[in-house]
Order: C-alpha cells, then structure tokens, then sequence
C-alpha cells in the first residue's frame, strides 16, 4: 500500500516521518511540488495522493492520477474550492478534507493580538528600536476589564471564549446558531447591534457567505463603542476596509488585529522588497498603522495544527484505500 | 483636610480627578516633581502627602513636611526601600503603601510574553518590515502542549496560572508557602529541581531575597529541558544574565521574556539613541536578539494598575488623616 503526497513543506515533515513509523505497512511517498499534470506521474505505484495548494488543481493532473488507477485524493486543509467536483465525480475520486485541525491555534493568536493591542506592543517595540527604554506614557488596558464580543460560537470562537473567562474579560456572543454550553452561560445577546453596543473589543469567527461579506461597514462601526478594537483571523472579505481605515481615521476604532484581509491574495504569501511596495493601496495604509497588526493568515500556523493536517489526511486516505468510509468524505455530489 | 501628591504623571491625573471628585470635602494638590527639600515646601496646609518616586527620599525633605505639621505618608507603590526608616521615626511619620494594586496587569503582560515568544512574533515582525508577508517557515507553538512551570504563587503567580489553565495549557507550581487552592489542585512539585525537569516554559513570580539572587544560574539551567522559555516580570537579580547568555548561545534556552533585568537601572527609564548605545553589554547582548523580548519594568503599566495605586494610596492617606488605621500601615520599627 502506498501514499504520495504533493507540496510538503519542511515544517510538515517530521509529523509526516512519525506518521511513517506509526504505519509501517504503507510507504510513503513525497513532493515539495504541488499537484500538476507533470507531477501528477510521481504517483505512479500509489493507492492514493495527499495534496494541499493554493491553487486550482487542474483536470489535466487528475486525468493523470486516474490513469495510474488512482481513485483517492485527501487534501490536508479545510477548503476544498480548488477542486471542480464535475472532474472529481467524472474521474471518480473520494475526496477528505480535514474539517478541523486546531481551533485552539487560531483562538490563542486572536487573543494574542488583543493582548498586543492592549498593552501597545508596536508602540513599545518602535521606543526599543529607538532605544527608548521608558513606559511613560504608553499605558495598557488590561483583559479582565474589557466585554469581547465573539461573533460565531464555533470550534474556534468557543476556544477564544474559555480563554478570555481565563483572563477574567467579559464575554458577550452572538450566532444564528446557539451552541448549548454558550447559551447555558448566558452570553448570547439577540443582534449584532447588541453585541456591538457592549463590546470593547469585537472578534470574528465565522465563516464567508454572500449574506455576511463587509458586514464590518459604516453602519457596523457606527453601532460600536467608541475606541473599539476589531480583530479578524477569519475572512478578510467580513470587514469593508474601506469603512475599517475611515473608522481608524476618526479615532471611532482604537486598532485592528488581522490576520485576513480583503484582497489578501494580492500580498500574502509573497516577499516584498518593503511595506512600501505592497501593490494594494489599501492594505498599505493599513500596515502603515501601528494601531493596526498584521499578520500574513498565519493564525493556523502552529506545530500541532501542522500535525493535525498531517495526521488526519494520511489516516482518511489510509481509510479509503482500505476500503473503509471515514467521516470527512467531502460530499461532491453538491 | 488636604493631601498633596508628588510625582504625579499626565497617566495619573485621569484617577487623580475621579478620586477628588467622590471626595469632594478634601483639597487635593499635587506636583510632577519628586519630593525633595525644595519641593516639600509646596505641601504648606497639607495634613498628608502621597508621593511615588525611584530615588531615595532625603531626611531634609522629610524635616522641611515635619516643620509643616505633617505627619502622613503614603506612597502609591510597593516598595518602601527608599525611606530611611530611622528618619520616618525620629520625625514622627506614619507610612503607608500600596501592597497590592493590580497582579493581573503584571500576570498578563507575563503570559503575553510567553505568546509572543511561541508565535515568534518578534520574527514575523522582522519578515513584515522587510515586506515579507510569508508564514513558512516561522511555525508556531501553542500554549495549551505546553508544561508551564509557576515560580512563586502568590497573588501574581496565581492569577497566570488561571489564565494558563484557560489556554488549557498544563501547570506545575513550586512554593515554599503553599496556597490552600493551588495544593487542591494538586499543581505543586516538591523541588525547583523537578519543576525544571518538567517545564517547557518557566516565569518567576517570588520576591528577591538573599537566599534567590541568581537562583536561575548554569546549574539551574542545565537541570531544564531543551528549549526552554524563560520568563521574568518579577525582579532581574532572580537571573543570572551570564548563565542567561551561555544557555540562549548553546540552544539550551530557546529564548526568553524579561520586563526586568539585573542592574535594569542602568538602561531602564532612559532614552538611548539606540539599543547599539545601552551602556550595559550583557543587557545588550539580550537585547539584540531576536528570540529576547525585553519590556522596560513595564509590566505593572496598565490603567486599572495606576487607578488602583492612585485610589489606594488616598484612601490610605485620607484614613490617616481621620485618625483610622488603615491594614497597610509599613512596620517602620523593623
């Protein structure tokens, strides 16, 4: 039994060398290269290929795969919008995705930018880059005396929520759906008005339909406090940055911490000679604040979400080629 | 009644405000500058002072208050180290301090530190001002797989466990004075040789005494694991900065988080053209690192921590005033 496996980075590999010595009995292909008709051949011998890229996989590569008799494709990630499921289901492929990796990842750095705009971190760092060793004036809020308002009660907003009542902050929550343990608590308000009203610092945790794309607009920020912090490890396209920049201009918002941004695609993943060659005026402004943290979708981005993407794509696709029906079967039939 | 205040910063003036307003039957007046003999002259018609200063208060300008009639002081911090306790007597004063103003400011700039040391932020932020806006390789850690060891649990000590243990991280705490609630959780070890063995990250929350100066020397280090993060926002003679130094040059320690520093009163509270120009090369030598973060004692520097030091220390001068005995009355008999 065999597995490849396609763009491997090297942060992945030593989950993926303890994968191997947990499974003797499959080998175990693999990549730096993602997924094209080229490489595709590289899985020649293989029952199935486990992939994660940025881009769309192409039919020509899955016609390859097919050809060798290759029927399993297990992506490491969430999102499987890089695949056209008429090819998929034409060519006959499984597809798994891993629906959860770590929640905790991306909650601990949304707290994490909270706490950096609380206690004026990029403010501090400039005076020691400027060997300027005083407090004075650079005061700090504290957590315990902030309301957060948590919009999405999911795996990750309900992480952020039991680390905030670690941190003795108030939470208020707002969902369309009301998870059991957030509602025994009594955090939910009834409308996102409500929760922008209470809320010193507003965080976003949920996902991007058309329904809720900008919903951070200039009425939104109108209804907030003002000095509000807002942070997104969410979707970059929940916040109009055109409403965020007026809102920061006014001094109505005190700071952001994004870890997406609208047109984040344009910037991210790339190394620009300086800030100031980023090609989106409005992403420069933005990181030309130091109210404003940035930080390039790298939320997810730790040794055990790594792991978990590993793990959880080699054993779904292990699964498959056994025959066996795992839980994160992506349904392409939608 | 009157109570004059020295020292007072731009930050304090806010809760100076707010405590004359709910005690409206009490002058306040109060200065920027320190008390010296010139200075206590402005203190004329006071019954009390409130005074906050890092330099040690002369037996003249304690002579200048007692010609005034003075016989209250009470300082807005904790430590009553730069009073010559033999003139307070001679001069018939009566001490107060603030023991306790906010262990939370202190207990989350500690775990923030941690956070940033895990995420590398002070790396991401290096690869953003150079427009690096990649994730890869910079891979995070995350606080819930780590062993945190707690040094010290009083107040602040305590309060960073609760917010660790909302980050679902794992902790293991070593006193010689074991607190009730701490021991029902069964957190404590038996020796500072164990807590080394078993924590991924350790931060010192004890007071300096004889008996600790340089407790985290080569041997206390060489007893830790591998990587070890090592944080101090208690006082810097806890650490020895050359075993500090030789651990972060081996890779024994992976880095550290330091709001205080041994001899920090050579560099800490000025301005230096730039950290090249500190005149302290094993405090330079950290600073130039990019796995040390370094805040200038700035840990204490939240707005509940100043409202607190401001209302405690009035309350306290006022309680004297009226002839009360308010329970922070220093011992200056000792």
């Amino acid at each position: 039994m065999k597995i490849f496996a396609y763009g491997i980075r090297e942060d992945e590999e030593p989950s993926l060398k303890k994968w191997e010595e947990a499974n003797p009995n499959i080998e175990v292909g693999f990549t730096k290269y993602t997924l094209t008709a080229d490489s595709a051949r590289l899985a020649e011998g293989s029952d199935g290929v486990v992939t994660l890229q940025t881009s769309p996989y192409t039919r020509e590569a899955l016609e390859v795969l097919n050809k060798l008799g290759i029927k399993y494709i297990s992506i490491r990630n969430v999102g499987f919008d890089n695949f056209n499921f008429k090819d998929l289901n034409d060519l006959g492929f499984t597809l798994t995705n891993v629906p959860v990796y770590s929640p905790n990842a991306i909650a601990e750095h949304t707290v994490l930018l909270m706490g950096r705009l609380l206690r004026r971190v990029p403010e501090f760092d400039e005076k020691f880059d400027n060997g300027d060793f005083t407090w004075a004036p650079t005061i700090g809020k504290e957590y315990r005396e902030q309301t957060v308002g948590v919009i999405g009660t999911g795996h990750i907003g309900r992480v952020v929520i039991k680390i905030l009542q670690g941190f003795g902050a108030k939470v208020v929550a707002y969902d369309v759906y009301h998870n059991d343990d957030i509602e025994k608590q009594g955090l939910y308000v009834d409308s996102l008005e409500e929760l922008y009203k209470q809320s010193d610092i507003i965080t976003l945790h949920v996902p991007l339909f058309d329904s809720n794309k900008y919903m951070i607009n200039d009425k939104a920020i109108s209804q907030m406090k003002d000095g509000v912090y807002i942070i997104n490890c969410a979707r970059g396209e929940l916040i109009d940055t055109d409403a965020l920049i007026k809102g920061l201009d006014s001094g109505k918002v005190a700071g952001a911490g994004l870890d997406v941004l609208d047109n984040e695609n344009s910037v991210f993943g790339k190394v620009w000679s300086s800030v100031d060659n980023i090609p989106n005026e409005k992403i420069k402004n933005l990181a030309k604040r130091t109210n404003v943290i940035i930080t390039p979708h790298s939320a997810f981005y730790t040794e055990t979400a790594i792991h978990n993407m590993i793990t959880t794509s080699f054993d779904s696709n292990k699964a498959l080629i056994e025959g066996l029906k795992p839980n994160n079967i992506v349904d392409t039939t939608k």
